[in-house]
This record gives C-alpha cells, structure tokens and sequence, in this order.
C-alpha cells in the first residue's frame, strides 16, 4: 500500500500532505490558485508584505478573525470548501457591519503536517469564491505548522465614507431595534451536525440550517446600503448572538432594551427543532450565535425610515425586535409578562 | 490551597486564568492596557472592526505573521513579554524589508483556557512596549479559546511611498549584496534554550544570543532609509535565515549568486557556540533564521552607494557578503573552493 502510495503522490500533488510538499511548495500552490490581482495592488503575493492603494477619500476598517478547530468547527462536519468560505465570511460580516466595501484579505494558516494537499487547496478555493463575489483580493499572507489543530486567520480590509461610516456607538432611547433575515438556525445547525456527526441529506429542512452554520453569508450589501443612505445610529453584526449584541449595544450609561419575544424572527425549522428537544426557541435563538445578520438601530422618526430600510436590504427581510430605553436593563417581553433577556453566545 | 487561591483570585483578577474571567472580561482587560488612539484612528478597540485614516499620498504596506507554541516558541524559553515583543517585531521586520513605516496592528490571539491573565497581561505589555517604540497604533484583534496551543497572530499595517517601497524584484546582475548586523546569533541562542531549558545568566556571551532569538529588534529604522535614498534594487528580511533569502532574491530566471564565507558577519558567541559543538559556524549562521536582519541589493556603481548604506544604517553595521550573477547557482566561496549554499531554515 505505502508503495503504490509514494507512486501515486509523485505523479499527484494534491495527494501529498502539507509536511511532504513543503512550506515553499505549498507556497507556490497557494500563489497559483490566486487570480491575478487588481491593478491597485501593487505588490501581492510574494514580497515581505503586500502593497495596495488606499481608496482616495476612503478610511480604511480593518478586522480579523480565527477559526480554530475543535473550538470553531470540526473537520468532520463540512467539506474544507465551508471552512475557507466561512473564514472570510466572518470577517466580511464585520465590515458589513461598518458599511465598508471589501477590498483586500491576508491569510494566515496554522496547519496540522499531515493535511492533505487536496483539502488544503478546497479550503482556499472555498475561500476564493467568497472573496471574488465580493470583490476582495487575497494578498498575501502567512503559513506556519502547528502541533494540533488547524487554526485559519483572514485579516479583511475594507473602505468606507467617512460620513457614512456604521458604529456601535450613536445609539439613542427610543431607538427602534431590526434585525435582517432570521436567526437560530447556525446554532441549531449546529446542534443538528453534533447529534449526527455529517451533513444532513440536502432535501431536508434541517439542511438550510446546517447551510447555515457551515456557510454563512455575510450581508455585505445590506450594510453598504444602509450606511450610505446614512438611516441607522448603530450597527453590528450577530456572531455571538442575538442577545449579546443587544447587550452590546446598549453598553453606554443609562440605556436598555425591550425585546418583543413575538416578533424574534426564528428560522421555522430552527424553531421546529428546538421545540422537538423541549427547548424554548425564543431563548436558544437569542443565545445562539453565528447567524452573521445585522442588527441595526433607528431613530424612531420619521416612520418611513423603516420602510427605507426595508427597501434597502431587500432581497433580505426585516424585522422590527425591540425598542432602546432610557433606563438600564435588557428586557424580553412576552405575552406572559416580562423576563430578564438571556445571555448571549460565547466563543471563548 | 484551593480555597486560599479562590480567596486570592477573587481579589487580584491577574491570578485567574483567562476562561475564569471570560471573553468580556478579558477584553476589558486588554482595552484597558492599550494607550488612547492617536487621533486618525476614527474607530479603535471595541468596535466590529477598526477604522483608520490612510496616509494621504501614500500606499498601505500589510503583512501576517503567526507565532505558534511548540513550533515557534516553548513557554519556557522566555517571558510572556518576550512573546508579545517577538509576535509584533517579526512583522515589524517585514515592514522594514519594504521600506514601510509601522502604522497600525491587530491582534489574534487563540489561548488555553488555563493561560494566567497575569501572563496575559506581560505578553501583552511586551507587545505594547515594541509598538510605542514604532509608534504603531493596537486598534482591534480577536479572541478564542485554544484547544491546546498557544497561538498569536499578529497583522501590521505601515505606509509607503510609492517611489521608494521596496521589494524583492529589481535585483540585476553584479549587484553588491550587503546584510546589516551579524547573523547566527538567533540560532545558537535557540540551541542553547533547547540545551538548557532555560534563559543564561544574563553576563555571558550566550545571553545576547538568547535575546537575539527572545526578543528580536527589527531593523525599521535602517529599512525606512534606505527605501528614502532608493539606493537598494532589492530588500527582503532574514527571517528564514541568510541562505534562503539570497534564495527568494535570485529567484527571477537567469540570476544566481556568489557568497563570500569569510565576509559573513557571524555574531562572535554564536561562531565559538557552533564551533566548540563541530558545527561550520558559515554554514550553521546561513541556514539558521530568526535573526530579523535585512538584506539588500545594491548596484555595482556608483561605488559611493556602498559609503551612504553605511551611513544611512548607522549604528547597524552593514557588511558586503556577494554578489548577484547573471549565471544561475548558488555557490559559497572560501578560501578551499566552491561549495553549494546551505538551504535555508524552515519553519514548516
């Protein structure tokens, strides 16, 4: 067997692991499967560091974020093409949640030696796709080894307005509180993956879910519409949650939230499977994380802001959740009476 | 004991681990440690990403560089604080290769669950010290559990004209090739660690060669002006060791290289470490890496270019150790003949 394997991966790179091609071999397969990069990078892949033109009249915002196995996922759960999409996809949700246009990405890998070559090469195509969809050049970065588990860091830049610019500060009492889409179904994706440990069959409605956790897509263009049309106080994304990012929000003196447990737009076959489990859906969509859609805030006048929002995220929906307070303390209101809301999800 | 250390921690949040304060709290943690932003950061710490002001007329230089314990570094080599300096220096150092200014960072860090928030905080200053000395901005990162290694990921953003970057490309044909400082240093202060487990007493020879490797000074000062004069075709820096970085310069076709042995600038400690263990002090200071000098390429005339390189590193001294070739290969000349160049130091 170990014969016809070293015969094998001679004449087939793709099926050597990491350790067998080498830091510069593996260097030389990434650098080939870049597309060429936009005549504003003026130096990519390659040199010391990357050069590339600032957007004239543009700042700048800037994110990173890692993906750690056996933390963030586990490579039995997706194919490596949903870890290279999904890395990037973390960190353009967080410029969408600045209103900012993606533009350049540096990849840093962390790679257990014995990772094939062939997954190495679908997780950066994985990655590739995400980044040509929203026009974002992969530009450089770093490989090194790692003793355990493959860790993937994307560095995203991107460019907004000054004047357009989307915080987590400007929050005032009264604002109204929107989230886009629906949220619930990453975690229950989630939940879905560790009780069957594979993908579900694709013609289920479990599946959406899955997609979901697996295969965020981050709403770049919700938030550069929003923010260029300059309606919203405050934005951010919900990668931890629903819950914490209302607590988020409200973390300057003097403010509070209540939450509309009715309004909550949980993914229908989210709130299917919660309930199946005796799990209360409102709750664990509130608590569960990596949905990746924007919550943003608006001014409670004039009205027709929120149908102007609603225009601008469209194909996405919109859904009012709550309302800002002046005085402190985050509340989720039911038809039942009032609870304390629950708290959000954590990564660490 | 236990109940002693629960009486301690409640007191002084440094001796909890990082999983007992939590993400939150260990965020507050790290904010509070970084200095207030300079003003043309318009969004720092705290937000979905940072926002930053480009350098009018100038073009953003952007490098990644991961650290990763137990194939970078073992904890017990250093101190959290060397840790932090050396994750920010080795990007510093690729700024420096380009002939960038440092500018901002964002900081990735995946810990153990059972990190002390005490180390966290040294790692951190360690970090933060380098960055004031270069007057770069820490304006965001990401934190996530590890579930094992410690891993620290740091990307640096500097500026550049676009006259004067400088890259790998432009080296021609009987160009001078010149390193600053001495090399082999980094390397035998590893070896010495690996030998003893332990940092020297800081009055012996080894004790600067352990500090090359611990804390390594990146040569910004020296990149930025030489890139100023533009009187180098090529720079890169010696991460990887000397050897292969004579490599990646002469890897446009039709190019090659003559190393001179006895012109290396071998630190002196590290020349007698290698000796008195049977190791060709030449061969083991081009293959061993980590010493974060510069390399650059200068043409052969005019010959006073050679005197303003002296000038412009000062106080590094700058040695001439080859030349560039128009034939491809290699070669290490001594006094007893020609030999091939060593390969240089992986990573991987």
């Amino acid at each position: 067997m170990s014969e016809r394997r070293d015969l094998v991966s001679e004449h087939h790179p793709a099926l050597l692991k990491v350790a067998e091609l080498g830091e510069h071999g593996v260097l030389e397969r990434i650098r080939a499967r870049v597309p060429p990069a936009p005549p504003w990078v003026t130096v990519g892949i390659g040199d010391d560091a990357a050069v590339v033109e600032p957007m004239r009249g543009r700042l700048d915002v800037v994110t990173t974020d890692a993906m750690v196995e056996g933390v963030h996922f586990d490579r039995a759960f997706g194919t490596p093409a949903d870890l290279g999409h999904k890395a990037l996809a973390i960190n353009l949700s967080d410029l969408a949640a600045m209103g900012a246009e993606p533009r350049i990405g540096v990849l840093s890998l962390v790679l257990p030696p014995d990772l094939l070559i062939v997954d190495l090469d679908q997780l950066l195509d994985g990655l590739l796709v995400l980044a040509a969809q929203h026009r974002l050049a992969l530009v450089g970065g770093n490989l090194a080894r790692s003793p355990g588990p493959l860790c993937i860091n994307v560095t995203a830049i991107g460019s907004a307005r000054r004047r357009t610019v989307l915080t987590r500060n400007g929050v005032q009492p009264k604002d109204g509180l929107y989230v886009t889409g629906s949220i619930g179904g990453a975690a229950a994706g989630l939940e879905w993956l560790k009780a069957h440990s594979q993908a579900p069959d694709t013609n289920t409605e479990m599946a959406a879910c899955v997609t979901r956790f697996l295969r965020p897509q981050p709403r770049v263009r919700a938030g550069l519409r929003v923010a260029r049309n300059r309606i919203a106080t405050a934005a951010m994304d919900l990668s931890d949650g629903l819950a914490d990012a209302v607590t988020q929000l409200t973390r300057p003196p003097g403010l509070g939230a209540v939450i509309e447990a009715d309004t909550i737009p949980v993914q229908d076959a989210a709130r299917r499977w919660f309930a199946a489990r005796g799990h209360d859906p409102i709750v664990a969509a509130l608590s569960g994380g990596e949905d990746y859609e924007l919550l943003f805030t608006l001014p409670e006048r004039p009205r027709s802001r929120a149908r102007l929002l609603a225009q601008l995220v469209k194909p996405l929906s919109v859904t009012r959740i709550g309302t800002i307070t002046a005085a402190p303390g985050l509340v989720l209101r039911r038809t039942t009476g009032d609870e304390p809301l629950p708290p959000g999800f954590s990564h660490f």
